[in-house]
């Protein structure tokens, strides 16, 4: 049986090769390293942000899977061969990020930075606080995850929109797409949560521009905005602006223009930004590698890859 | 027509007054204050924590409607009348609270306190997460509210159980009930959330000895605990004694012994320790006043209070 190669960049390496070998029935599984071996057996590479110009060596690739949802990065590579890539995608990874939505959306809409400000002073003080249902959440991006992330957050009692690039329908969710229906989607969201790839479209989408164009005449005064899409997506320097001018009241990031977020980041300490190490999405190779597995031997049993990424769109 | 009043304490007894007066449809609305007036054209008796001895004042009350979910400091009134009591319920209670319940079950299990130290220190480092699925929930107490929050927490991803006095049966969610169900109930909980009435069986409650039932073998070292029941469910020192010997590794407490919570309690400066002032159940007057009064008018029509308050079972 022919081999499959990892590469995957970061703190999860050694746990995708452990899991990938234990999922994988005997079958040949090389880890990628800078003096590499013989690559000629390798078929197949699994990979999270691989060094570029790798996947070119492989003489006999047939298909690549990508270990995370964005694949923006492989696919910036100008050597990238010309086979089927796939994108991670499982129900684990729609939870996650569903969990993460769902907990910063309620975070900042139950005004918990305001409370913990509070805690700190000693002081026992309730807000107005409105209810689910008259606050209204937009979400960007409605793929498998926007989408299963928007009807979490309108179970909740939300008034949910959401905007993608081509049409959707998706039940309890008042959807709008295109650069078309971008400013009504705008106009009613008060809270906004951007779920989009990174695409030549969607870089710097997050700007200054854009978010004032939210609705602020909300309790809190200004919109929220949650970002645990891509870092490339959102201006740094404009979100700062935003929220320093009261266009926006918080907001939580996940992803940055550069990653790891600089220390000398001005986000860090700024008292209305919530900052998570780009975990959002955190994935657990135990769950996913058996479904990485199965992609494999679907497609060499003849059949397409699942959720395969289509090179002209970006994702 | 018979007259209403309205004996509200705290900083919304304004915002009540003139809910219910907007919608009392011309009915008379009194005010309570100590130099009343002459009670004897009162039917009916909106009320949250109203004075001792004041219910028993009006000779011709019909019946009661507690503005809140807790009836107990209601029934500690040594003169209440033998009358009919109803607690407020609606769906914009249920929901409020399940918002607040399914923030801070997120917010322990996503381990937002440990990346919230670490943007202080501005360190970028990722933590093993479970996924929801892995993690157990218990929910104390499965009347209508936390009935609600475990189907939400179930829609998840997480693993359910529910613990109540008397048996129940809710889809998705395991449940146990009685003292005979209590302790296997624990063993399987990693974040108990509590949302029992205060009686005479459930005060004290949440003391050292229950809190090290819980399961405490998973990531985070030890359970977690939300309280958006009821102070005195709670024993504060054993509370604190459970985090400082690592059974519990955070909580949430929405109420206390004594409310507002002093401010030399060493709860509020506890590093594991999330305190919200007894704002879960907030409940906005102007949504709740028209059921108010429609439940006024069924009862005058013949028809039975809702959500009628058992004395015996003392909620």
């Amino acid at each position: 049986m022919s081999a499959i190669l990892i590469a995957v960049e970061g703190p999860q390496a050694g746990d995708w090769l452990a899991a990938l070998r234990d999922s994988a029935k005997g079958r040949e599984v090389l880890a990628w390293s800078a003096g590499a071996d013989d690559l000629s057996r390798v078929s197949f590479a699994c990979v999270w942000l691989p060094p570029r110009g790798l996947l070119a060596r492989i003489p006999n690739l047939k298909a690549v899977i990508n270990l995370g949802a964005g694949a923006d990065h492989l696919l910036a590579d100008p050597d990238l061969p010309d086979v089927p890539i796939a994108r991670a995608a499982h129900a684990d990874l729609t939870m996650r990020v569903t969990e993460y939505v769902v907990l910063h959306v309620l975070m900042h809409h139950r005004r918990q930075r305001l409370y913990d400000g509070q805690q700190r002073e000693r002081s026992w003080r309730v807000h107005d606080q409105p209810a689910a249902s008259e606050v209204a959440v937009g979400v960007m991006g409605l793929g498998v995850i926007g989408a299963h992330a928007a009807v979490a957050l309108a179970g909740l009692g939300f008034k949910v929109a959401g905007w993608s690039r081509s049409p959707k329908t998706i039940s309890g969710v008042e959807t709008f797409h295109g650069p078309a229906g971008l400013d009504a989607f705008l106009a009613r969201t008060e809270i906004l949560v951007c779920l989009l790839p990174r695409t030549r479209d969607t870089e710097g989408i997050l700007n200054l521009a854009l978010l004032r164009k939210l609705k602020r005449d909300g309790a809190a005064g200004g919109a929220f905005l949650i970002n645990a899409g891509r870092g490339a997506l959102q201006v740094d320097a404009e979100i700062l602006a935003a929220l320093d001018e009261g266009t926006l009241a918080g907001t939580t990031l996940d992803v940055f223009q550069n990653e790891p977020l600089r220390v000398d980041s001005p986000l860090w300490s700024h008292p209305k930004v919530t900052i998570t190490p780009h975990n959002a999405g955190d994935i657990s190779p135990r769950v996913f590698a058996p479904h990485v597995i199965a992609q494999i031997e679907r497609f060499e049993r003849g059949l397409p890859l699942d959720n395969r990424i289509d090179r002209t769109k970006g994702y």
